[in-house]
This record gives structure tokens, C-alpha cells and sequence, in this order.
């Protein structure tokens, strides 16, 4: 790519997701989305009626020959997902595949092979990591704000329809996974995972999960569908401060708790009121930006620069191992189950 | 006890909690607070300065001999509540002991059976169980507002000097446990916990534990020191409705969220924020009434008619097998522990 | 317009708000943009690059001389809304002006008589009246939920650029005049108004409109720039309950206060704490569908079936009537001025 | 008053305020509080039950007889609070007296010169002056942390029993009048207030207060009953920073909002949402200590130091006058009337 020219694009697949990511890369000047593949003609025709001027097949060989077609966007069922990355690679083309990356953690380091031996760039549409609180709280561990990390906390308690196929630890999971990892720069090496199937027993649509990770630091997903409104809330505890990061918030989406000096245990419930903090808040602005958008453009820089993405293939792989592990947990009941950590680099 | 005549009561304990016992008994027409014991003068003269009418003494003994008192309220540490409540039984006295109820369940099996023996009421001071809005929270369930009970999740996030001899689960976990067995009308099974000593390794600081219930409800417990600030959040979902109660809230300390019909996934991050929930939200008066008052009525009305109270030993025991367990749990690395339950009455 | 051929409509004026009108226009099948006329190249060069069908023109005569233009919406500044919208009925089309209607009230008058003499569609665009969650008040006044309506206070506290050329009032104060007079279903009959140019003396940027209604009610409106974040908050206070309306939150934006029955005066600060409310509190489910579409319905529905529309020409005219007369109020140091009346219909 | 010898106080009025006063005076080991004077014996009984050692009497001469007594609490009826505190002065005693200071402004002006005749201290119980929250804006204020004022608006929309024989004015603004003199460090030079009686008509039950002050800042008071819960929103502006205080949040009392460069307006409703604010908000601490403390704490130190009490006399005689005027525009359809200013000292 140079400037001059913008990155030709193919989009497969155009169902729930990938319309989000249609729009977002026809923002892109960096990008010239060309294709857009899909096996269901009346998929194909809604793209038509927005955008005339892309073209349109069910065919992914069409897309794949052609070599304006340098980068390929995938968007399709997980199921699909590596067949279709992974002939991408062959032909010769960067790959962008939608989380979870695979179901079968195999599956994924093939494809991080594959994308390594041809020096191609693979990403992984993990898109919370490019949301701006998530980066602002990446920023606030980096440079020291909240010390050293003592635990991480996280609820994710959604709306939504209930999924038929998936447990609601592969649905949902995959968004704070691909968050802690960004955030603590290490994978988790076990999980433990406590759940249930409320409404099909066979399907959890509760999960708590229990990660510890290399460093000593503990962290706990809280995952469920079922609820009549969306709940999120992040805490990271350190050893300087405290954060809280809620997603739901309009104005302060990311609160930074300070410690004070003069604080004391209540002595009784009147007092108890007087003392629910010991120091500052602060509510730092976050910009708006949306995180597609800079998904997008981090994509696109990636190939340009040939560096590794933040959401790499790596980052991709370890998430499906630790998703499969902590199945393997609730499964078991709860069992602690290691997670394969890549190998050192 | 005749209405005429309150009952006498005598508190054993005048040192972080006493003050408050000793506060709302004397706001209590139907009782009346006629000896302090404390084994520190300085305390007793604390007692002194207040309220001059209290007989003070450094003698347990002198306590128990006196047949004016007909209970006797224990505040002393956990290690001593076994001892000083035995004796109060075996002097004929009802007893009410503050929480944990004892360090070992079969020093508090051993004072169920003694105050069953006698005909004492034996009451253990959960005082959380007393609390308005979580007594709302015990109406909405019984009265199948929220449907069938799916699961329960709370945070306790405390700031607070940091214990020394203690971990955090026998510190925080007594007052969820109590409020998740009051509520649920039964007691847990099973316990895992994941936790992590952050400041002092031997002593944890943070865990996550994690109850099965018989019916199949799940439920877990965060709980911690280390924040400048208190969260609180609990959960409780249910088939027909979820409910949140946050009791750092002034004003809407319990909401209540209803199912919408017409709700759908979202697709794209704009449709995202119109979507956070599906139907109405009450949040129902809930009196301003202190917890403690209300518990010191419940245990002279349990006295007066013979009544087992709401916080019984048998309620207390089970509160103390789960932090045996829970703690037995965590020092395994988070490995399920089973959890006696009380012979079925 | 029959069911089978959309409303031909043509936007004149594609600067600050044009663009949102014409995305609005472009997802309603029951009109076809046909037209966009600007005086400016460069803006005629946006719309081209975003909807090559759409014709554009700098000629505002050539659109009324196409007789398949039915409709016309004038987004250009108001000092030339009078002209426009006088040109576009007297070509026999339909007109939908922007907020405020015209900055003169003869000129709105004349507007308004030229209408109805062609039986032609009127209809200003106070979009504020079309947000669900200003329905949704409205629908609780109506339906007696509130009672008799006491006052109404409202909060628009602003970010922004400070305007060179307009003072606050005619700036924010035509979206709560406009709300206002929806929701109670009467106009002003006087307006007295503080205020000072903070920035700019000769400008007003903050100022404080007090409102009387020929019934009774009294409201006041707070309307100021120069804040770094946006505050709303409109509490309508009725004699059955009480409902604050708050368009920056999330989640609850309208709540319904209802009065309890045991309330008493604090008698101290303890006590202060327990009794902010009396009340159970409602925050009922309001619809997330955005305003503009639902007002562009409006306009194309009022053409359809010649009812006069929610925001008609006689509301643009009493808001242009009271913003004039609250002008002169603030000029004159807060004297309070009466607002002509429409005659009684 | 030495160290060594507490100050020597006498509280006349034992009614809805007095206990409070007592409580407090009761905690503070620099004062004695040796005398309650009430006309009602079954007020003097309550006291009695609670303080054996207060001496008690229906005779306000008994008390200024005693030569112990140094000063005197005035917390009786505000028709009364003249007489009283005339008599105190004349007898040599310094005198504490309740808000509003007197019912008239020349009762008050009598009490300044007596006090300052005798060399006495006189001080009134604008206890929110002493509020921690309202503090630390005073703080924000003076350091220059906001910049120049501009303007300040406060809402105060309260629960509680109508009042019978006053409006909402005598009954409320005060609070606010004497914490915008506090914070401003100047008195309100005109005042126009628009209202209406909702439930008597001759009885004003909700005030719009627009006050101008001679260095050109302007605010406004919003009060009323009549709601079904307590609200309380004051903004403060300034050219650099804005402050939000409400009263009502726990945890968050006061926040400062920051400006930032970035902002633009919205273009759009989905624009609209991303541009909420534009800089860091930051609540600070704030202490939990009780406002009646500190304030009987600083009478206790005006008295000992000579120095004049921040709510001084000229305070509460500013606050009388501004309350005096207010009804007068009130009664006057709005109409704004001059408040006399103090002579500049």
C-alpha cells in the first residue's frame, strides 16, 4: 500500500457483524472495500441498495483471484472461520477474522503459522481493546497511575436473546479476555469456572469465571445473558489507586479512586455513612471515537508497517485456549484447568 | 418477660461493636440494659461517662449470677464467643452473639444443642438480615415478584484498615452468606473459592467464592479490602424480573428491572446505546429504619414468644461451616469443598 | 401523495443541521428527496459525494418550478426562513421550517395566514417534541398520572461554541418554550428574564426565563453556554406526583416520583439522611427511535391527511412571540412582558 | 473563657430545632451547657429524660440571671427571636440566634448595634455555611480554582410539611441566600422573584429567586416543597472551571468540571452523545464531620478570639432584607425591588 493508493479490501460474510465493519471501512480513505462475498443473494442485495458500487458474489475463489484484493475481512459464522482465513492466507492476502478467532485452538495456530511463514498480518476483531475507556485504562496501568495490579473484576450481564448453540462463556467471555489480556500484557494460566444452564440445562447462561494469571495477579469474569438490562462494571484494584470502569455510563465511563491517609473503620451505622471514601475521584475525559473506526485503521496501519496488531493472532489463540479450558472447567464443575501459554518470545 | 416488666439484659464486650448494641438497647422500652462487662477499665469508664445508671463489672461470673438478667448479649472476639456464651446458657440466659457466630461449627453445634435443651433462644447478630431494603429484597423474592431464582452475584469491596489475623472471608463473607441464606430460604452446598493474599501472602485480601445451592441456584461472593472507595452490588435474576441492590445508594438502594418484549440484538454500536434495557424500573420505598434496632426487637420478641429468630444458630452454624470451607477452599487453590448441611427439620 | 408515490420533497439549506434532515429523509420510504438547493458549491459538493442521485442546485426557483416537488424543508438561517418558506407556499408547496420559525412574529403570522388560504401543510421544526422521552411526559400529563400541574423548572446548561450573533435565549430557549407548550397545551402569557452577557456583555449567555400560563401554572427556564458539560434536568411537579426529566442519562431519563404518606420534617442531620423520599420511584420504559425521523413522519403523515401538525405554524409563532418579548424583558433588566395570545380558535 | 473553664451556655427553645442544638453543644468539651429555657414543661420533661444534669426553667430571667451564663442560644420561633436576643444582650450575654435572624430587618439592625455597643458576639444559625461540601466550594472559590464567578443557580425542591404561616421563601432561601453571600463575599443589591401558591394561593409554595449582585453576578434560587423527594442541584460557573454541588449524593458531593479545547457542537443525535463534556471532572474530597459542630464550635471560638463569626449579624441582616424584598416582588407579580446594602466597612 502505498499512499496513493488505498488497500484493496474483501468483506465475507454479511450477517449480524458485518455491516458494522461495511461501514466503518467505507469511512476509511486508507481503504477501498471492493467485495463484499456472502452465500445468501438477499444479503448480497442490501449491500446494493447502500453502496451500488461494490461488487458482489457468493463465490470467495472470485474474491480470492482477485489481486486488487490485498487484505480479506471475515465475518462468517465461527465455524467458518479458519477455512476461509486460512485460503485467504494461501492466496496471499492479509486476513482480519472476527472473534472468537476459531473454535478449535488448533485451528488458530495454523493460521498464525500460515500468516507467519508468508509475512502476512492477522488480526483479530477483538474491538472492546480499540474502544477509547479501554485504552484510557491501558494507559492509566502503563504509566504507573494505579501502581501495581492487584486484581481485576469484571461483570458483563447482558440483554439479548439467548443463544441456542453457544454457552454463554464463548458468547460473551471473549470481550473481558481480549481486555485483560490487552490491559495486563499476560495471558491467564488457569481457569476455574462455576455456572449453569438457567433456561436449557445444557446450555450455561451463567458463567464465573476465575483466571489466575503468571504474575500472581487473580481477575473474575462475571458472564450471563438473562438480564432485563445491560450491566457492566470493571474494577481494577492496585496498589496506588482504584478504577472503575462502567461501559453503561454516558458522562464518566472510567472513575479513577484515590487513597487517603485519614480513614478509619465505622463504629457504627451513622458513621458508616460519612465514610464511603478516603480520597479524590476522577473522571478522566474519553474521547468518543468509535472503536470499529479505529479498529479499522489499526488494521490497515498494520499492513502498511508489516508490526504485529495489538489484537494479534497470538492474542486471538489465547483466548480460544482459555475459552476452551474454562468450557473444559464448567464441564467438570468447576475443576481448575491450565491454560497453554504461547511459547516464550 | 411480662409487658410490664422489659427484660433484662446484660452486654459481654464493650470494644468496636458494643457501643452499638449498647446504643439502640437503650432506646428499647422492652428492654433494659443493666450491666456492661468488659475486662478493660478504660472501656467500662467509657460506659461510665454516658450512662451512669449502667452496673459495670470486669466479672463474667458476676454477670451470671445475677437473676435480673435474663440475656446476655455477646461482642467479645470470636475466639472467646464459644466460652462466654456456653456459660450464659448453662446460667439459664438467652443469648444473642455477634457474627461470626464461632471460629469452629462444632463449638456453635454445641451451643444449638445446649440452648435447645434448655429452651434458651439462641440468636447470632447478622445484623445485614435486619437491613430495610434487604428485608424488601426477602418480600419481593417470597412473593414471586422476580419468578424462580436464577442466580445471585454480589460485590463487597470495603475500604477499611486491613486485618491483621484474619482473611478476608471471615471478615466480609458473613454478611452475604447470611443475606444469601435468608433470602433463598436455603443453605449452600458447596464452595469454591479463588483469592490472593496481595498485600500479605499468607492473609487473603481478595476472593471470590463461589456457592451451589441444592435447588441448583448459584451464587458468588466478591469480596475484598484494598479500595478507597465501598461497592457494593448484588444482583439477584430471576425468571420473571432482576433486581440490583446497591447499599452505598441514598435514594434507590433496591431497583427493580422488568423484561420488555420487543427487544433484539444489537447491531451496530449506535443501535447499542438505545438498547440497554427492555422494560420498566422501580425502585420501591424502602424504610430508613436502622438494621440494629430492628434486630435488638427481634431478639426480645423471639424471647418473648418463644420463637426461633430469623438469625438462628442453626443460621449461624451454616454461616460458619461455609467460611470453614470456603477458607479450606482457598488455601487449596480453589478446589470445590462440601459444605455439612443441617439435618432436615 | 398516494400510497404508491412518495412525497417529492426538496431541503433548502445544507449547512449546520441540513444533513441531518436529509439522512432523515433518506430512510423514510414514504418521501423521495429530490432536490437539495444551497448557495454554496462546496456544499453541494458534500451531498454528491454521499448521494450522486439526488439533484442540486444553488437556484431556488428551479426547485419550486418542478412540479414534482411537493414539499419543502428550509434549513437555511433564520434571518431567511421568511422568505423562503413565503416563496415555497406561494408555489403551492408544503413547508416545514426550521426552529425558531422566523425572527419576527409578523412574518410568521404572514406564513401562517398564506397556509391556510392555499390550504397548504405548515409545520415548524421543534424537534425536541418528537423525543420519546418528551412523549412519553407528555403521555403522563395527559393521562392524569401527575395531576393538576403545579410548575415546571428546566435546566439547559450548555457546551457549545458561544454564538457571535444571537443571545442564549433565541439560541436554546426555542426547544423548552417549544416542549413547554406541548406538554401543558397552552402558551405563555407573560415572560420576565435575568440574565447577563458574561463573555460579551452586549450578548446574553446566561439567562433565567420566568413563564406564566393563563391557568395558573409557572414555569421557569434556565438557558446558559459557557458550561463544560452538558446539564439538563426538567422536574414537572403535579399535584399527584412529581417527574424529573433528565436527557443526558442513559438508562432513566424519565422518572416518576410518587408521594408516600408516612413523611415527617428531619429533626436532625442523622435523620436527613432517611428520608429523601417519600415514594416508590418509576422509570418507565421509554423508546429509543430517534426524533428527527419521527418528526420527518410527521410532516410527511400532516401532508397525507391535512391535520395540522403537533408543531404548527401558530406554535412557531407564539415561540417567536415569547422569545421576542423575553428579549425585550432581559434588555429592560427583567420587566416582566406580556406575550400576545393566539386568538381563541 | 479560659481553657480551663468551658464557656457557660443557656439554649432557649426547645421545640424542632433546639434538640439538635443541644446534641451538639452537649459533645463540645469548650462549652456548658447549663440552662434549657422552655415555656412547655412537657418540652423541659424530654430533656430531663435524656440530661438529668441540664438545668431547666419556663423563666427566660432566671437565665440571663445566672452569672455562669456567658452566652445564649436562641432557637424559639422566629417572632420571638428579637425580644430574646435583646434581653441576652442587654444582660450581658453573647447570643446565638436561628435562621432567619428576625422577621425584620429593623429588629435586626438593633441587634447588630447592641452587640457591637456591648462588645458581644452575635452570631445566626446559618448552619449550611458550616457544611463541608459548602465549605470546600468556598475554598474553590477563593483559591481561584474556577475562575471568575459568572454565575450560580440552586435548586431546592423539597419534601416536608407545608408550612402554614409562611411562604417558601422565609422558609427556604434562607439556606441558599446565606451560602451564596458566604461564597460570593458580597450581598445581593436587587431581587425579582416570580412564584405561585399552588395549595393556598396566599401561600406561596414555589419561588423563582433572581438575584443580581454588584459586581455583576447574577443568580437564581429555585425553591419550593411540595415534591415527593429532595432535590438539590447548585451550579457554580466560573471562567475557568464549573462546579456542580448536590447535597443529596453520597459519595460525590461536589464536582468540578474541567474545560476542554476540543469541543465542537453536535451535528447530529448520534454526535450529540459522544460530546458530553469536554475536559476531566474531579470530585474531591470532602469531609463527613457535622455541620452543627462545626458551627457550635465556631461560636464558641468567635466568642473566645473577639473575632466577628462568618455568619455574622450584617449576614443574617442582609439575608432578613433579601427575604423581606423577595416577598415584596413576590407579592408584587415580580417585580424587582433594590435590598438595601450595608454600609461599606
Amino acid at each position: 500500500m502505498t499512499p496513493e493508493r488505498p488497500l484493496g479490501v474483501a468483506l465475507v460474510g454479511y450477517g449480524y457483524w458485518g455491516p458494522n465493519l461495511l461501514r466503518n471501512y467505507m469511512e476509511l480513505p486508507s481503504a477501498w472495500l471492493k467485495w463484499v462475498c456472502d452465500l445468501r443473494p438477499e444479503q448480497l442485495a442490501k449491500v446494493k441498495a447502500r453502496y451500488p458500487s461494490i461488487k458482489l458474489t457468493r463465490d470467495l475463489a472470485e474474491v480470492l483471484a482477485d489481486p486488487e484484493v490485498q487484505a480479506v475481512l471475515v465475518a462468517t459464522p465461527i465455524s467458518t472461520h479458519h477455512a476461509i482465513a486460512k485460503a485467504a492466507l494461501e492466496a496471499g492476502k492479509h486476513v482480519f477474522v472476527e472473534k472468537p478467532m476459531t473454535s478449535d485452538p488448533a485451528d488458530a495456530e495454523e493460521l498464525i503459522e500460515l500468516a507467519a511463514a508468508r509475512g502476512l498480518t492477522l488480526m483479530v476483531g477483538h474491538t472492546f481493546v480499540f474502544s477509547p475507556p479501554v485504552r484510557k485504562v491501558k494507559q492509566l496501568i502503563d504509566d504507573g497511575t494505579l501502581g501495581d495490579i492487584y486484581f481485576v473484576t469484571t461483570q458483563r450481564v447482558n440483554l439479548g436473546l439467548h443463544q441456542k448453540d453457544v454457552s454463554v462463556v464463548w458468547d460473551l467471555a471473549p470481550h473481558d479476555l481480549s481486555i485483560l489480556y490487552y490491559w495486563l500484557g499476560e495471558y491467564a494460566c488457569s481457569v476455574a469456572v462455576n455456572g449453569r444452564g438457567c433456561i436449557v440445562p445444557e446450555i450455561p447462561d451463567v458463567a464465573f469465571i476465575n483466571l489466575k494469571f503468571p504474575s500472581g495477579i487473580v481477575a473474575e469474569i462475571q458472564a450471563s445473558w438473562l438480564s432485563p438490562v445491560k450491566l457492566r462494571r470493571t474494577i481494577v484494584v492496585g496498589s496506588k489507586k482504584m478504577l472503575v470502569y462502567d461501559d453503561t455510563e454516558n458522562v464518566e465511563k472510567v472513575k479513577i479512586y484515590d487513597h487517603g491517609v485519614d480513614f478509619k473503620d465505622p463504629t457504627d451505622f451513622g458513621e458508616f455513612q460519612l465514610s464511603y471514601r478516603t480520597g479524590d475521584i476522577l473522571a478522566p475525559k474519553v474521547s468518543g471515537v468509535e472503536p470499529l473506526l479505529l479498529e479499522a485503521q489499526h488494521f490497515v496501519q498494520s499492513i502498511a508497517s508489516g508490526d504485529t496488531p495489538v489484537t494479534s493472532g497470538e492474542q486471538g489463540l489465547q483466548v480460544v485456549r482459555s475459552l476452551e479450558a474454562a468450557d473444559a472447567s464448567l464441564r467438570a464443575g468447576g475443576t481448575e484447568m491450565p491454560i497453554d501459554l504461547p511459547p516464550a518470545g
